[in-house]
């Protein structure tokens, strides 16, 4: 029996493709740090998870496909706070952001449309193009400056009749880099020129660092036509297995015609609907503290890796990951070695080769992107760990004396 | 700015299109009686809410891609009980049965390639089929001989080299129909001659009535490798909102594949799961009771229904639907009709017109599909109201006299 040639050709996520490894490398009683996910150690609000002991239903029903009215009210108060005047229909909420990131593909574009994208960049992002069958345009963003976003006339050249807007992430996924309002407002108004749409995954919009303030893309009304907002509540509350995020737009249509992707999948998970809408209700000091304690731990793992010879890494502005160049010949080799045949002090460490986070082949085989979600005694460990790696598989594969 | 072609021609759900006007109609205080949707009135199993209630982790985290391995293994123990054999390793926990469809059409399917599919059929398998890109190619059951299974050489006429499969429910949403042990295994036959896949959705299957037992797809090894059964916990544990479905087959090769989607989204809502491996544990008697109050409705509904004038429909063996033929010039304007401009006693009605249950166009038009999952007294009413809205209506839209 033949499966399709297109899920044949999809990638199995460089974030997770390896946990079988990683698993039996567990099975011999190593312990596995992961620096692979964005998975939090840090609690989720006690608030949202009294919610989900406190359901109090006696039939868990289908919800709205839209999402939970209580819970779309709720967002808007939180971007009133954040300084974002918003209605309850302008919010979609979606099965994580990852949902709302394929109904947005879907809605905009026919297949073979395109979506210019600066690389490195979330790799799932592939996957979700290619069920839409959206073709992705790179603008390349490099290790040399920091990933700072690229000039605008890079991303002008990629634009043609097939372009239906550009995505970016912000606070990005991988290279940390956070998108200024200058960088912002430029590329609105080049949507504006071109016609097309400005697409932004926030989801890590609470964590900059640095002192530095984020500005949304939902704060250019003047722009709003041509805005999306991808949300989600498993980093800002460290509920990653919740599965709700959002789309936010003030484009009508846009909500509309993404809600028939919506109707038909029925509805969002209810009970996590419940812990996220509470989730919105703690103090701020919650995410203040969360924000605070990732800088400490960037700052641990940055300096640490700083230190391992060969290895080449910035510190990042936000979010909780960053890229690194190794030494090594490829990334994705050496993460097989340091789950398969390499502990130290009975330690490994899983990460994610950074190759399927571009899109132009080639590029980003010897890179690797890692998040620093993990408190501070682990990082350390981390580091060694990788020290220890890297001089081991340079010796026993890469045959460098 | 403009939307995509493919999601301006997507329909929407005509199990929810009418949301608006129900709510609009609940707003000038009329009770409206829900039978457009499967949204069962029978409480969740205690077993499954404690489990919501026991939530005991202090970090809600990204669960497995796969589902998580509690789920899985309770989920081989459930099959065993009906007589179906399994590993962990042939279950895929996704985000509902329509994550599971979705999964499907991608993993056997390239664009264009096409399914088989007895019409009426499920309505949102034609977006999750237009998602894909699937063309799906309609064997049309009628109601005449109350939908039972077309002839094999109707389904052996639509067979091409684009065929992937052939996908049934069964019990049936929308028609009743169970497929007997017979016709599967004709149509496996069939499937094993041409090379293709049969594809089940059995999401109803403890929902046969009449004394019949139901036979899975599952229960014929000899075919395993073409056989993919699609499963839920929304209707058999009233726990809709849930979202927890599941792939079920012996073919690694699909599975395998479809969990390259399944990374992509990194992994299905986490506390229902624990909800739906408390649910498996729950005693036969709570199905059974489920069982006997469905067959309960169903006859209570059906008597009613049969007696309206003109009203034609048959009792469904399984599941708690049913498609009737009404008296009226457009299924979908008599719906509306009834949210906007009837009332009775202070109720009314919805429901799904059943035209989008259907490939042909112009098939279906005068038919709506009713479900039975609300409780006798909401059913007596509806029916009073189905059968005072039916003479209004073609008294004052139709002008019949």
């Amino acid at each position: 029996m033949q499966m399709s040639n297109r899920i044949s050709s999809f990638q199995c996520s460089p974030i997770r493709r390896l946990v079988p490894y990683a698993r039996d490398a567990e099975k011999k009683g190593i312990h596995v740090i992961h620096l692979n996910i964005g998975q939090p150690d840090i609690k989720t609000p006690k608030e949202a998870l009294d919610a989900i002991r406190d359901f109090d239903l006696d039939i868990l029903p289908y919800g709205l496909s839209e999402g939970e009215g209580f819970l779309r009210t709720a967002l808007t108060r939180y971007y009133k706070r954040i300084g974002v005047t918003l209605s309850e229909d302008d919010i979609l909420i979606t099965t994580g952001g990852s949902e709302a990131l394929q109904f947005v593909f879907m809605t905009l574009c026919d297949p073979y449309d395109e979506f210019i994208i600066p690389e490195p960049y979330y790799t799932n992002v592939a996957t979700f193009a290619n069920i839409a069958m959206v073709t992705l345009r790179p603008v390349t963003s490099s290790s040399d400056d920091n990933f700072v976003l690229p000039s605008i006339k890079e991303f002008e050249k990629k634009i043609n009749k097939k372009t239906m807007g550009i995505l970016l992430c912000s606070p990005n996924n991988p290279t940390g880099h956070v998108y200024s309002p200058e960088e912002l407002r430029s590329l609105l108004e080049l949507c504006r020129r071109y016609d097309i749409f400005l697409v932004v995954d926030e989801v890590y919009r609470e964590f900059c660092y640095d002192g530095k303030t984020f500005t949304s893309v939902l704060s250019f009304p003047e722009y709003q036509d041509r805005v999306i907002c991808i949300d989600s509540f498993s980093k800002r509350f460290s509920m990653c297995g919740s599965r709700v995020g959002a789309i936010v737009t003030r484009n009508k249509e846009v909500i509309e015609s993404a809600l028939k992707l919506g109707q038909a999948r029925l509805c969002p998970p209810l009970v996590e609907q419940y812990a996220a809408a509470a989730a919105l209700t703690v103090r701020d000091e919650y995410i203040e503290n969360v924000r605070a304690e990732y800088e400490r731990r960037r700052n641990v793992l940055i300096k640490l890796m700083q230190r391992i010879p060969g290895v080449r890494c910035n510190l990042p502005k936000g979010a909780f990951y960053f890229v690194a160049d190794l030494p090594v010949d490829d990334a994705e080799k050496f993460a097989l070695f340091m789950l398969r045949d390499f502990s130290y002090e009975g330690c490994t460490v899983m990460f994610a080769s950074a190759e399927d986070f571009y899109v132009t082949p080639g590029i980003g085989r010897n890179q690797a992107r890692f998040s620093y979600v993990l408190n501070e005694d682990e990082l350390v460990m981390a580091a060694k760990c990788l020290e220890e790696g890297l001089k081991a598989y340079r010796r026993d594969v890469m045959r460098i004396r």
